[in-house]
């Protein structure tokens, strides 16, 4: 199977979400999300200011770019037309000229789809909501409709997430291999993160694309390094590492704009008993949440088992966030393996399953493996060692 | 100068933007972006579905966080108290807790400036409007005032966007250095960035912090290559290079959050007539876009200097974009050089001066310096040579 998502299966997504919007009768989306242009329209884009915008008819797709990028998005995107404005902010606003665009396609009274009310204030942009543009127009939030789509992955995009775990794995497996006293996190990180993506360059050859703003493969600690692992979500402080470290560590790849997650607990030298009971409990309720996915429970009830092992075990304390979330193409993605979230799992979602355990002032425990919903329960996509023996680090 | 913002400075922000308010009777400020808490706060923090929101008065500073963050907002912040929820969804909504917040601040009827009505919808996240929570206070949107702020650099600003410059620089000498035939564009961005990166960690020791999301330095070309240099936006494609490329680069560094833009036009061996040609028109442009920056002129005025050198050389079916926009924490920001944007220029803003000159299916030609505007005009803080005979790669 090529590494890339078809033209026919951009198609399908189209015709999937009229399906699913037609009782609402809507006769156009509008999208601003660069990630919802991408996913309907095969551009990828680096966001700015520029607002960007798609329409998408049941029969059309049209791009409202900057005139910046229209080579890019004839040579990139699968749509009928692309429509560009000089520049933001320029002598007339941008979204003026989506307001001519759907006057030309006569959707200025109809009812609209949007992801958005108009463009985000991101990078000092500003512009007028869609619905002020077109007054006439009736203007419905369909964002859970698209996330909805999103969540439900095709044969295509798990052949991408699939992909996307080898080499997540190798810059993983080159991480744990540079890991050593007195080397800093960063230096350990791009050495990892350097290897597995040229290894994946060659062999994947030039038919492989990352995603907007990635290289490849990487994997890194993103600061959770010795006390600091209690902290789910440090920041990188460029630490070296030291015997007895935990490390939390992280690892991904984007194939044609497509991610998985491996994370992994190690520790640097020979556990002491308190490293290794936190890892064998961290363990043990991350392997009961990945038994518990089906389809056709809430994803609350998966949480709810995390919650009770913690319960069960005197770790209220050490609880710091939910079970897990969707993933595919961003870092998280709704639904989420929340308590608050009673949305049913379905055959085709991806979740991420990382419940963990952060003892505040001494270590911070949890794996994290990216697991495909069947009809059989979940199943791993990602593979990297996962027992205590294979992760630790000789010092 | 110590590599960081002090916290005199935190507090003389928080001071400006209410004197600036004054008159408007704002009581508090609310903020939802991450870089604006960062801003007025010193919260570094990764954004997730999960919101986090600031909550600022003359007299005092409160972060909400999700409970993950906890731990790591009373270590990095600069508040007087973190305030958490347990996750999102989680069984109440995150952002009832801000109402509570607000409550016991006594600011349910105050007049609240913000950046934005509620916590964005990314990554699945979704809350209800400030304006909802809080019916009876009235919510201003004080988005401008706040980016006004952020673009009149301080002096411990401005050393670090030239910290930035300087790792960014290095980053460039070894990407060119490391320029090859038959190299990938990945392959020699990679190792670039990484001996810079561990230079310039070696050379700051540990007080060195990058920003959120950030490694260090680096240096890439991002997919502007032989014609696709013609894509002012391009992304990498991983193409390896070839004699007669014009290659368009990019470098910098972030030091503290902050950073600063460097970006060249290379050629692959001796330049054919066609390649100098554009190369000096577009140096010729830039000198006199940045020799036109001072301040009390519109930003305007510097765009018409670009304009009118590419009507003069009959250049406009070659123009694509403005001629730069403001930089500092973010990759772009407001101000911008553009025909459109008539705010005055004035000391301390630091811009990019970028205006370049694309022929399809040719190749594009720009360079990007970041100068710093002062009484006298627009002073270099990149200082990588301009001129064609140092940006001619043998081969």
């Amino acid at each position: 199977m090529a590494l890339r998502i078809s033209e026919g299966e951009y198609r399908r997504r189209r015709q999937r979400i009229f399906q699913r919007l037609g009782d609402r009768g809507v006769e156009a989306l509008v999208l601003f999300g660069g990630h919802n242009v991408g996913y309907f329209c095969r551009f990828a884009f680096i966001p700015t200011e520029r607002p960007i915008a798609a329409v998408v008819t049941p029969e059309r797709a049209e791009l409202l770019v900057p005139r910046l990028e229209v080579e890019h998005a004839e040579e990139g995107a699968l749509v009928d037309d692309v429509v560009s404005y000089p520049e933001f902010p320029g002598e007339r606003p941008p979204l003026s000229y989506l307001r001519d665009m759907l006057e030309r396609l006569g959707l200025t009274r109809a009812k609209l789809g949007v992801d958005a009310d108009g463009y985000g204030r991101v990078f000092g942009s500003r512009g007028p909501r869609l619905s002020g543009l077109v007054p006439d127009a009736e203007v419905l939030d369909v964002l859970d409709d698209i996330e909805y789509l999103q969540m439900i992955n095709t044969d295509e995009e798990i052949a991408l997430i699939r992909e996307s775990a080898k080499w997540g794995n190798l810059a993983h497996t080159y991480l744990q291999e540079f890991c050593r006293v007195g080397v800093s996190e960063t230096e350990i990180s791009l050495r990892a993160s350097l290897e597995a993506t040229l290894a994946m360059l060659r062999t994947l050859g030039p038919s492989y694309r990352a995603g907007v703003g990635q290289t490849g493969a990487f994997a890194d600690f993103r600061g959770q390094i010795g006390k600091d692992s209690a902290l789910p979500h440090a920041i990188s402080t460029n630490v070296r590492l030291k015997p007895g470290d935990v490390l939390v560590t992280g690892a991904d790849a984007t194939v044609w704009d497509y991610g998985s997650e491996l994370e992994r607990t190690m520790i640097m030298g020979e556990p002491s008993k308190e490293q290794e009971k936190f890892f064998r409990l961290m363990l043990e309720v991350q392997t009961a949440a990945i038994e518990a996915i089906r389809p056709g429970i809430p994803c609350s009830a998966v949480d709810e088992v995390t919650l009770r092992f913690f319960g069960e075990h005197d770790l209220e304390p050490y609880w710091r966030h939910h079970t897990g979330h969707a993933k595919s193409q961003l870092v998280h993605e709704a639904p989420f393996l929340d308590r608050g979230d009673h949305r049913l799992i379905e055959v085709g979602m991806v979740f991420t399953v990382e419940p963990g355990i952060y003892v505040p002032g001494f270590a911070g425990f949890r794996h994290s493996d990216t697991v495909l919903v069947t009809e059989r329960g979940a199943e791993f996509i990602t593979y990297y060692p996962r027992d205590l023996e294979s992760l630790v680090i000789p010092v």
